[in-house]
């Protein structure tokens, strides 16, 4: 705990509650009751110039005129008194202020601009913030339970070793009551509301070497400080510490109606998982998932490479099933034990058999025998976890088959339980023995796709940018998006393989041969099929010449203003086996992505592309190649030539190297037409985008 | 109540349990134990040669030297003794045996031959048979608790108005404990297991009007009686009484299980999904939906026209924006109210504006605020629903938020809730007041979208075939695949256009204009092209002569046992806007059903389609249409043409009139061509299989 502002947050000499409130009905009163209730010893001060006490406590009429030192602050006036209220605490010597209200950067232009002020207070103060937004912070083993959430009215807060960062007050509530209500406890409980200061990712950073905290759970609507997150990742990493996340805005709705909650500006969501998975952070889909799996990533780390298949154990076919169905949906099937492992099995006298769901009552569920077939099924190299999936049984006679379960904690493959019926009994005591247990066959499921998913950060080295596309990039001074044969010479040096072309007097001597593409050379036409500045099959010289004046026309027609730079004649390639679509961005949010997907209108309707944080390696683009749908016709679809994946996946490496080059905002590549095995790919059309006067 | 066995199913005038044990860990149990616990008054008979008694209650040897009338009989012998059971019944007299062993149909063939021995012996005896692989039943109601299910340890059972009707025995103690721990009880439960006899269709169609049951819950990982279960659906239907299913086989592993599991012949889910929705059974795709989703198909029919669009209001943003992201993926959105709701919010004094998520923490989260916001939106035309999702105040204080929810049931639109904090409290008041409440954002979302996909059973008229239909399949005696020429002649009739064609003299003639394709004729050959059966682009007609002898070269040589019956010459067709498939077939589980989806490989990695029982109406063809993704492109994607999607549907109908025609199997037709808007469709290609003799 380095950062100077921690111990301030969590364990403050004295807090003052600016706006404490006697209403027990108003958020404003909840932070001194929960304080008192929860045996919180240190100093604290109710602010409050209309009443000398509030609970039978003595209040003070300012920050000024309390005694003793205050190092947080808990801001539970409006919205407009809140800056006032910053001042007092930076002349105080407040080192932090959470802050209550909302009615800022969540409510449009006007609420942004307030909160930028309300910053730029804090910051001429000397005071951090938290918030605003903030439904406040628990610390559960020092008891310091600074919150307006209404779930702390609970008599007793149990204590645990998961730390909860939350852009949601309400969830802070949400996760402390269900996960009570279930045994499980939490460490340390942080509301950041809007983060117009501290964040997630710089309170996770400092939180990192935590004792308290084995991992840390998050609830984001949004990354607003994506290098933050992934160093707060890292940290995490190194500690050992396993870093969950549940994130919004999956669907293009809920990302404008977190726009609208805490002001957050999305980007695609594509881009946030890709970049979640390359920090190593597990991003889970369900909302129970997020306290149900920690069990399994703390005790499994991520798996090197999964073969996405599991043993499924049962004592009830139909229980299992529903696992099984919602696994295949995510991708990860149920198989059948191999042949060594049933012969494992019948040394041990198991009657087994090949099949996809081992049914523990055709062995007889008794205690010896299920745990005889888990530690079979836990040292068998074909499965990726075990999943035991517990019938009616558990909920009375947990010594059956549970008992065994929760004795097999750690022995080898990662063990999950779903329990079918309800049986907390159960739960807790696959809970106490450290064994992920699910309560939905769909969080079981969520659970195990999404450890599954987990992967090691990749380890990056700096590989700097090719001198060639760097001199094409400096011969592109003050343009934007550059010509097509600009284009071409920033993206040829890094590997991108492109269609023979020439210029136009070349290409009338049969320099590329025939037929040709005859295509506007302009920076100011970026999309030259539109503007009639490309013709394509054209046979001869005496074509080419009409061509050539046909786009000249054509362009001139339809954008007046543009210049035109000359036009490119380029070999015209057959159709190959897939026309593929190569993207780059810096994502606003993220960074540098890489995207692959189909070309054509259906790519976009099926949103069937793999994104990743760029640069990638040889591994991760092969793996973005399998994760494109429609790719499955490179493997050779219905009889049809296989496609050369290798030299397309080789080609998404390459242009995954432009993150060295901070000068492309954007580059695409569409098409790129993938030939058959062996023959390699090549580029067809390509557009650039440079940061203009920043390059 | 009308069906002979139903009385002795559930109220018997005595009740036999045949191979009653004594030993506590044993499902055999379990039985007696249960219905002394529960509180069964009427005549049980344990039986049992080896024991006097058991638990203290006196034994018969067999169930013949039992003295008094025996209308039920527990079979909870091993496999080998079940027939011999059941004819000793027989000879009793029993009317109703229900079987516990398994080892038969989920067994493979060996116990498919088992259980079709046992079923031949059931009925031989007069006996009918509930399972095998049955953990029997229960009517709370009557106190009749036959069942070796372990949740009935519990020590009372709620009573309730809901069925449970299982294909798995475990899924009744799923469901049953986790009802009583949320304070919902089941009138009836049924484990039908392999559905030798009875099953889960009969048994409901007779409980159709049973004065206990208000709804049935189905869990069902196979349709093994189509009819039958249409039929229920239907009796059901007529008594105001919904049907809710979770089916397994989403993914296809999942169908291998089931079909081990149960000895359930799976056919395509698409089909089953298309079966359940048009016998207006309402299906939930997450476990707990099914018992969380009655209130709200118990109180709001199905709806007319649905929006697929909700208001959300929420005392929480984050809480809410779960619910929002979930039911973005499932295609219903949240929407900001109308001008006209928000005047008469403005009306009521209350602070509204244009937001997808009405706050209530700015209005102020007062009872009577909460009141009137909801009394306005429940009133607004523009929401299929009101979605409200409570938090952290759900647990401590339900009076602020949950109170005036409760008090609003059935008041206009439904209303749905999702509590966001584990609050049991919470959720009984609004399961007391009849409003849905859900547990997690998946399950609200999941039972939002269940709901708003729930439609009335079309009222189909038998359209007889067309005589020219009828008269071409005629002509086609003794074939099963016809060929193209037949196919046409097929399909025509019902209103499928073709592409001009002709004989092959005629062809060269000029009769359909050039250019021509040429396609064999041949019942022998159903996959023309890789036949070498097809030449595209003949320009004139010495080309089409060539054309002619190439074919009948290829075919000869790829296939030459095939008999030729001509050369088809066909007008080559433009592209037009999209390429579409048409199928048909009779689904061997379902019945009849028509599918529309892309043509082209990618359709299939995309399994983008949408499947109906067939006849389909206009209505429902236009749905369809709708569905398919890749057929956005007829809207006009990106500044292309739109396509004839009007035309498109009429093609959908016709084709799905050939369920009037039990002579054929299955037909396809790929591509048919989607003109632009107002220029039709064309079909170009077609299939078509009959069922041979069976003709």
């Amino acid at each position: 705990m380095t950062a100077p502002w921690l111990d301030a947050l969590f364990r403050p000499r004295g807090v003052a509650l600016v706006g404490a409130s006697e209403a027990r009905a108003k958020p404003a009163s909840r932070p001194l009751r929960f304080l008192r209730r929860h045996g919180w010893a240190g100093a604290v001060y109710p602010i409050n110039p209309n009443r000398p006490t509030i609970d039978g406590e003595r209040t003070w009429p300012d920050i000024a005129s309390v005694p003793g030192p205050v190092d947080h602050a808990y801001i539970l006036l409006g919205t407009e008194a809140v800056p006032d209220a910053i001042r007092a605490c930076g002349a105080k010597g407040v080192r932090v202020a959470t802050i209550l209200a909302g009615g800022f950067a969540e409510e449009g232009a006007e609420g942004r601009a307030a909160q930028e002020a309300m910053a730029a207070v804090a910051r001429a103060a000397g005071v951090r913030l938290v918030g605003p937004n903030s439904l406040g912070l628990a610390d559960t083993h020092s008891g310091f339970l600074l919150t307006a959430n209404a779930a702390f009215e609970a008599p007793a807060i149990l204590r645990g070793r998961l730390a909860i960062l939350s852009q949601s007050g309400t969830v802070i509530g949400t996760l402390l009551s269900r996960g009570q209500a279930r045994g499980i406890g939490f460490a340390k409980m942080i509301s950041v509301g809007n983060e117009a200061d501290l964040g997630v990712a710089e309170i996770g950073l400092a939180l990192a070497d935590d004792p308290d905290i084995d991992a840390f759970l998050l609830f984001l609507e949004t990354i607003r400080d994506a290098a933050a997150m992934a160093a707060f990742a890292a940290a995490a990493a190194r500690q050992g510490k396993p870093v969950v996340a549940y994130k919004l805005g999956r669907s293009l709705a809920a990302q404008e109606v977190a726009v609208s909650h805490t002001g957050a500006l999305l980007g695609s969501d594509a881009a946030a998982d890709a970049f979640l998975r390359d920090c190593g952070i597990v991003r889970v889909d369900h909302l129970e998932t997020l306290f149900e799996v920690p069990p399994l990533v703390l005790r499994h780390r991520p798996p090197a490479r999964p073969a996405r298949a599991v043993a499924v154990v049962t004592t009830t076919g139909g229980g299992a099933a529903m696992v099984v169905d919602r696994l295949g949906i995510a991708g990860v099937e149920a198989i059948s034990p191999s042949p060594q492992t049933l012969a494992r099995f019948a040394a041990a006298g198991i009657a087994a058999r090949p099949s996809r769901i081992f049914d523990l009552t055709l062995a007889g569920t008794r205690p010896d025998v299920v745990g005889a077939v888990i530690d079979v099924l836990l040292q068998a190299p074909e499965f990726d976890a075990v999943v035991a999936v517990v019938g009616s049984s558990a909920q009375f006679y947990p010594e059956q088959a549970v008992a065994p379960l929760a004795a097999r904690a750690g022995a080898g493959r990662p063990l999950v339980v779903f329990i079918v019926p309800e049986a907390p009994a159960a739960l807790d005591l696959l809970r106490a023995a450290g064994i992920a247990a699910f309560r939905t066959p769909e969080a079981a499921a969520d659970g195990i796709a999404s450890w599954l998913a987990w992967r090691r950060p990749p380890t990056r080295r700096d590989v700097p940018a090719p001198e060639g596309t760097l001199a094409a990039i400096a011969a592109c001074a003050g343009a934007t998006v550059v010509n097509e044969r600009e284009a071409q010479a920033i993206l040829a040096p890094l590997g991108v393989p492109f269609a023979r072309s020439c210029s136009f007097a070349e290409g009338q001597a049969g320099v590329v041969g025939w037929p040709v593409a005859a295509k506007v050379l302009s920076r100011d036409v970026p999309h030259k099929t539109d503007a009639g500045g490309v013709v394509l099959h054209i046979a001869d010289a005496t074509a080419l010449a009409a061509a050539g004046a046909r786009i000249r026309a054509a362009v001139r027609a339809a954008m007046p203003g543009a210049r035109i730079e000359g036009v490119l004649v380029q070999a015209m390639e057959p159709r190959g086996v897939a026309e593929v679509l190569l993207g780059y961005r810096l994502d606003p949010q993220i960074g540098p992505v890489v995207t692959v997907g189909m070309g054509g209108v259906l790519a976009e309707i099926y949103r069937d592309v793999a994104v990743r944080v760029a640069p990638v390696d040889d591994a991760t683009a092969a793996d973005m190649v399998g994760e494109v749908r429609g790719l499955a016709i490179l493997a050779g679809y219905r009889g049809g030539p296989r496609g050369d994946a290798a030299a397309l996946a080789r080609t998404v490496v390459a242009l995954s190297r432009l993150a060295a080059v901070p000068a492309v905002e954007e580059a695409e590549i569409n098409p790129l037409i993938v030939r058959a095995a062996g023959d390699g790919v090549v580029a067809v059309d390509a557009l650039v985008r440079l940061a203009g006067s920043a390059r």
